[in-house]
């Protein structure tokens, strides 16, 4: 019943309590990362709970973490985007001097349900010619098909729903 | 001039951005700690920029990591507290059953202004008896005096701007 009467809501409150856990998640994190991607140059996090993940793994890969904000949080020039939610819309924000072009960029955030906000944080980046090599998330909510939605880019979850 | 004209906004995303940097950062705040602290339950983070740090400080020391929301955004039974900003109001929130009484936090964010989020943080901890051993910053604009409405919590940045 949350954030409306009838829906379930996945919460990772109990996980960052637990510091075994959360070291669990990021160690799977850290490992398909490593086994699958060579020179990232960034890990980029989605505000806000991206951030309780983005930067711990760009820590242990030894790379730069970016942010993806809401929109107005982010000083100096910023390329943004806007997108369909439920209702209305939202726009995410990065600044523009985040990369270069053609630099490699891993996308993390908590969960994945419809893929429209993993979406527009691609597009975003795309639009600053990075390289998008991986969207990352712990829980997949796999019967909304969010991997559908963010096809052509590459989706990888810790943890799914059905 | 971000957010509005004349505003010295201190950007921290240079310093994500620069792994490094970051590293040492963290570093210095873990060894404060370290020296400082002993039995230390938690690590609680500010909504949104305190998840920045929060996290890999908490995986770094061993610990859990707690989440101080603004409104409306935790599920479950919450308790909050709101406080005042420059113009109107703000709430925060944090899960009722995240501390037992007595437990031991420290609680974590990017900035120190004139301190009233911190403050607020601090008594809504308190609120659930939770003993609030420190409250850490990255930077500190001590010509706001945060350090003297945070009183008599205690505080310890990286970084002052006089």
């Amino acid at each position: 019943d949350f954030p409306s009467p009838g829906v379930l809501f996945r919460d990772i409150s109990p996980m960052l309590k637990d510091p075994v856990a959360f070291k669990a998640a990021i160690d799977l994190l850290e490992s398909y990362i490593r086994a699958s991607h060579k020179n990232i140059d960034y890990i980029a996090g989605l505000d806000s709970r991206g951030f309780l993940f983005g930067p711990v793994l760009a820590q242990r890969l030894g790379v730069g973490f970016l942010l993806i904000r809401k929109k107005g949080k982010l000083p100096g020039a910023t390329e943004a985007i806007s997108y369909a939610l439920e209702y209305g819309k939202a726009e995410l924000e990065v600044q523009k001097d985040a990369v270069e072009p053609g630099q490699k960029v891993i996308i993390v955030d908590d969960l994945l349900a419809t893929g429209g906000t993993m979406r527009a944080a691609c597009e975003l980046m795309t639009k600053l010619q990075a390289d998008i090599l991986d969207c990352l998330v712990l829980i997949e909510l796999s019967f909304l098909k969010g991997v559908e939605a963010l096809k052509p880019f590459p989706l990888y979850s810790l943890l799914q729903y059905h």
